[in-house]
């Protein structure tokens, strides 16, 4: 029986087309990131499975993960996000480490789940993370340098908007102002998190059916649902307009204004995923009516590296997922045209292929990216096949044009051909590009 | 207890400052793979066990396989080798795509092994493959472009050495000219592929017992011995010199020698471990006294398309991992000092953090890569940070330097400080980075 064409379930082939895809996005990402002084890291697929069982969500560890037993009998996982293993990181060099430290990663990761729009098994992530400042600078840097990325890949500020919260904010009210014990305030916050995938009347079921009888006697659900439903600061209930955590997130608000972010609202109801956030959160929603849904986020982790034996660090960060990223482009148009590597084609005519070397050693010496065609198919099928692969130019070349140092270059796209030397050659198939980059920076 | 910080067994992390070292590998790896035409593609890590029982060697599907089920039942691997990968991505879209094709990509791979010298768990491994050529052009190609890549790396000739074999004259070797039966055939190959890590009197005892006693009797280890030991085409037995795939090999050379590539050997021991190859095969060896040891390599192998029940398609390819090349690298000190990505390091003096934004904002639009220190530390110690960071640059800037809008450049390699405009630290930042990559590529 013959062997299966497809890929492995919920996972991409990346053809070239593809690749060249993610590569242009991928390369945004990097220069956006590297503006801020951040540097790549990475690390192994596989961790141990016990990095994930401290602080990921539940879900995530025991229905999501790809998990078994290496030969050596040795638990370990196919890391299902990045977090842990560069919090891990930062702990094995706690003490010889330079802060603050900012580093990003764009791994791979694996959930076993199943796939559907914006959710592959597997995709990559952007991981950025400033490590070893405390203040409202890091928050403020990193929402920035998300704002920055976004930018670089040409989008206006109304086509997102960026979502704010606070752990602290959400500890309060869970615990202090309604009252829940720990456990009432893990599952409504949990609760909290699904809120905007149910309807409204399910939702307040299930949480007046998280209360206990007292609670609802007090009004527990009213009163939560009028701290949920705030959409400013002073539309809150009186009582918690003063907790501290809101007077940060209202001056991290003021300072991203002031750098021009001013697509950046409060949201009580933004609770994360994640179980190892301790402070402000954040999350990127796409406006565009279509795709209405959040993008990725982030927020302060102060513990995590901790869990290793070492003294803490406080750290904030964010993920971003490539398949989401790319959707976000699409819906919004901002996915440049993208050209092949490959600038010149060689279709050669009669038997030169040994008088060919030279030429097309002293093209590539001179920076292009030539491929020769070596299949003696008759010329117009080699130069479809130069078309059908997107190469802007083709040079057909015979033993005369070898002979003369002067060779035709025939361009693709107008249809236009002309006879040059070598080194005008270079120049032309140069500009081209140059020009072309240029235009992609004006989109 | 707390978690281990260590990264899963034979497996590595990589810190910015190992990191850096990959970028500059792969850049250098990419830009010399395109200067041929090819374009890059990616496949996902898992993928189906049966990929790799059909025609991977033994050894490494059944010893050194990553290889467990799913949640679903589905027996998956981690990938082991990238080669029946792109034969899949091939074989799905045969009709659709435009040949020859030249594709690569450079994969993390894993293989359960005893981590040593040059062999890791994971490891990184450049596929490259050219896809519909059924002639010895394809060879060429591909052989110029593992000396295209080890050129642009700046290594001369005389550090390495290119062996070429052909799987055709193996098996006529084995098959016609000794007379060994298939089975025969098949342990003999493996053997001499080992026989470099045994002493002599080893291999000669082990050959001898996979004789019959009539072959035994007719001189089979005397005669194997002979064209194995022959170190130019001349010096084999007569008999075989005339076999038309040494004709083939010595066109190749001579083809290679034409394009300037003059250290290429024929030689018959050269096995290579797939089981795939069907024709030419070759490897590349350090010539390093203290590194002597195959490097990578790669061959034809025309069959593997086909067991996916589409017509076959001819290809060449190779695979070279990051671990030997970086190793050939280093032990020929061939690799650059590597700057790190951010070019100014900010150290603000005084509550300037607001203020600071715009002229960052600037340095940051104009290409720079800039860094804030927000810790609030003595001036002193910001500027160690930077020391130890390895960035050249640093700008101390407190409310003066803002309202004059000039700014202290400290240059930290040299110790020089000056006063500038942001245009001209932008041109003296920028300037250093062209310099500098100038002289790498001068090595």
């Amino acid at each position: 029986m013959a062997l299966s064409t497809q890929p492995y379930k919920g996972a991409r082939d990346f053809y070239p087309e593809d690749k060249r895809i993610q590569k242009y996005m991928f390369g945004v990402l990097r220069s956006a990131v590297e503006k801020y002084g951040y540097e790549e890291y990475d690390a192994p697929i596989l961790e141990s499975l016990d990095l994930y069982l401290a602080k990921t969500g539940e879900e995530i560890v025991n229905e999501q993960t790809y998990a078994f037993e290496d030969r050596g009998g040795r638990k370990v996982a196919i890391r299902p996000e990045m977090t842990p293993t560069v919090s891990r990181m930062v702990a094995a060099k706690r003490q010889e480490l330079a802060y603050p430290l900012r580093w990003y990663s764009i791994p791979n990761l694996w959930r076993y789940e199943r796939p559907q729009r914006g959710r592959l098994r597997e995709h990559w992530q952007l991981n950025v993370d400033i490590f070893g400042l405390a203040g409202v600078e890091a928050e403020h840097e990193v929402i920035s340098v998300v704002d920055g990325i976004l930018q670089a890949f040409h989008a206006k500020r109304s086509m997102y908007t960026i979502k704010l919260n606070s752990r602290k904010f959400t500890d309060y009210i869970l615990r202090e102002y309604i009252g829940f014990d720990e456990v009432q305030a893990y599952s409504v916050a949990k609760l909290i998190d699904r809120m905007h995938k149910m309807d409204r009347a399910d939702f307040i079921v299930q949480l007046d059916a998280l209360c206990t009888p007292s609670q609802r006697e007090q009004g527990a659900v009213e009163q939560l649902q009028d701290v949920l439903q705030a959409q400013r600061f002073t539309a809150l209930p009186a009582a918690v307009q003063q907790h501290p955590s809101l007077a940060q997130i209202r001056f991290l608000i003021e300072l991203l204004e002031e750098s021009g972010i001013d697509n950046v609202v409060f949201d009580a109801t933004l609770m994360r995923g994640f179980d190892y956030y301790t402070d402000v959160v954040f999350e990127v929603f796409d406006n565009h009516p279509d795709n209405n849904r959040s993008l990725f986020g982030g927020g302060r982790y102060d513990g995590l590296v901790g869990l290793f034996g070492v003294e803490p660090v406080p750290t904030v960060g964010f993920g971003m997922g490539d398949v989401t990223l790319q959707n976000f482009l699409e819906i919004h148009e901002l996915l440049p045209k993208l050209h092949p590597e490959t600038h010149i084609y060689v279709v050669p005519v009669g038997d030169v292929f040994k008088q060919l070397q030279k030429p097309l050693a002293e093209l590539r010496a001179s920076g292009l990216n030539v491929a020769l065609d070596t299949t003696g198919r008759k010329i117009g099928a080699q130069i479809q096949t130069a078309e059908k692969k997107g190469i802007h130019y083709v040079m057909v070349i015979g033993e005369q044009e070898i002979a003369d140092g002067r060779y035709n270059l025939k361009n693709l796209q107008t249809g236009v051909e002309e006879k040059h030397g070598l080194s005008r050659i270079v120049t032309i198939a140069t500009d081209y590009r140059h020009v072309d980059e240029t235009e992609d920076e004006d989109i």
